[in-house]
């Protein structure tokens, strides 16, 4: 609850006041988590088939999993230590029948009542590619050419309360991911980038790709994002949302042996499989839309309506 | 951790591995936590069109909500009193850097470091209506008839870990809710009662009404549980899945004025609204469907595939 909530710009706020009254996004309360109305969700429900459309086209599998993972995949993936701040983990009632009588007492006043609550075995799912590696993993080694995987628009959680329509708590993220040998994965993600920018161009956004990194926390990231950036091992498509900054609206992510290794995920050969994945934010897109061709989608061009309306 | 997992029957082991032997699910490591094959997917996603499509030639509009709620709401509704058990709460980090370098190295050899977590201010969706209620207070006064919600298959978190296929700790629980004077909500619950029944009859399930009530917690809890079904105010369609007891696939609960007055929804005339809503849990229909008509939905027959698969 000490965390700090960020500012929103005023064109950010502006927006995002513009959004709730059109109905497309409902509030909650809380910053950073919101309902979708009927045309906000059905823009994104059409994204999300265009998405995997293209995926499914190019060999993709699909695979879906629930907005909950092991901790203990969360850990093993190193997720805990590069990004602490953002982790949600899931806590539950843990005590006695009178510690219960307690903490309902301590709701309904809407006072603490955290001491009753342990960890669970749960926490969000960080990044929508995790659940990915040990599925693939417990399926023994690859076949030559690995796997292209289309895990969906999965709900994904970072623990940073803003006030940016842009930023959310919770939001989809569609990954699709490629897992196979060095060469494959790389090629792929070459072909990838490409292909997102030409997805998004189409949609008549102004979308540009560049090297980026993932927001490391504390000194030592510094370092960890430098040497991303330094080995081009990070992509985003930037379009213009709301002001100043443009908003990485997908990435585009070569991991190299990281997630093999970690996973075990083995090549036919024998080998550690390299792995590569891009996330398309689905909300953030639908907001450069909207943003972009006007709130109210009936009176988008009928080339744009086509493809993401009608 | 320290919570009990509940054990499968014979019958209920051998349906779970033959699911994922099956590829139709796909293990977390966590029970009651897993990913989705393709086909289990594709019939889901099926059954979640085929209900909202019922749904919206009723009258509904469509709202959709994010897996996690602010923890205030859960507070405001009476789960945390009424159901301590299946409450999951969401926590994040909070210290300093040193504290983040402690609990990484704990995560990397999977030790406790839930010390470092301190809650946030959002908990895991405990039932799809929830966000529901608030989102239809914000609007104001209802309009005469009142309002009916498609919020579709959201994902709902309960802490109750077990081997049962059937008993999962994240799923689709598919709300439709009704908002309005108390004659409408009561004659609605009891259409959708019958065409729920009459859905999953359809699809060749043998489904059966009956009478039910929650899972209160503790000594209080079942006085709760003899009042609501005294009060006939919990129905359930029940199917057999795997044995011994038939499982839960739909419940139709009427709340009376408990929503309405916690949320301030006012009906035109000034009075409090009445509310009903009836979940449909996708997984547990989709297990129902592969359990009558076999695992490999390509031999089920043309009546059932016309609807559900091709």
């Amino acid at each position: 609850m000490a965390t700090e909530v960020r500012h929103a710009s005023e064109d950010q706020a502006e927006l995002l006041s513009d959004l709730i009254a059109a109905g497309l996004l409902i509030e909650s309360g809380v910053p950073g988590v919101y309902g979708h109305g009927e045309p906000f969700e059905r823009i994104r429900e059409r994204l999300e088939r265009r998405i995997s459309g293209e995926a499914q086209d190019r060999g993709a599998i699909r695979l879906r999993f629930p907005p909950v993972v092991p901790t203990r995949d969360v850990e093993s993936s190193g997720y805990v230590g590069n990004f602490p701040h953002l982790v949600g983990t899931i806590f539950s009632f843990e005590g006695s029948e009178q510690d219960a009588q307690t903490q309902a007492d301590r709701a309904a006043a809407h006072e603490d009542w955290s001491e009753f609550q342990s960890p669970t075995e749960v926490s969000l799912v960080p990044a929508a590619c995790y659940p990915v590696y040990p599925a693939i993993a417990k399926r023994g080694p690859l076949d030559p050419g690995g796997v292209f995987v289309d895990a969906g628009g999965s709900w994904v959680y970072r623990h940073e309360p803003s006030h940016d329509p842009a930023r959310r708590q919770i939001f989809h993220q569609h990954e699709l991911v490629r897992i196979g040998e060095p060469d494959v994965v790389i090629d792929w993600r070459a072909e990838w980038s490409q292909l997102g920018m030409e997805l998004l161009r189409s949609f008549g956004l102004d979308a540009n790709l560049d090297v980026a990194n993932d927001p490391f926390f504390g000194r030592r990231g510094r370092l960890l994002a430098r040497s991303q950036r330094a080995q081009d091992l990070k992509l985003e498509l930037l379009v213009q949302i709301a002001g100043p900054e443009p908003t990485a609206c997908a990435s585009f992510n070569h991991h190299m042996d990281h997630f093999g290794s970690i996973w075990g995920i083995e090549l036919s050969g024998g080998d550690t499989a390299h792995t590569a994945c891009l996330g398309f934010g689905h909300e953030r897109i639908v907001l450069a839309l909207l943003r972009t061709h006007g709130l109210d989608p009936r009176d988008w061009s009928p080339e744009i309506r086509s493809q993401l309306w009608d």
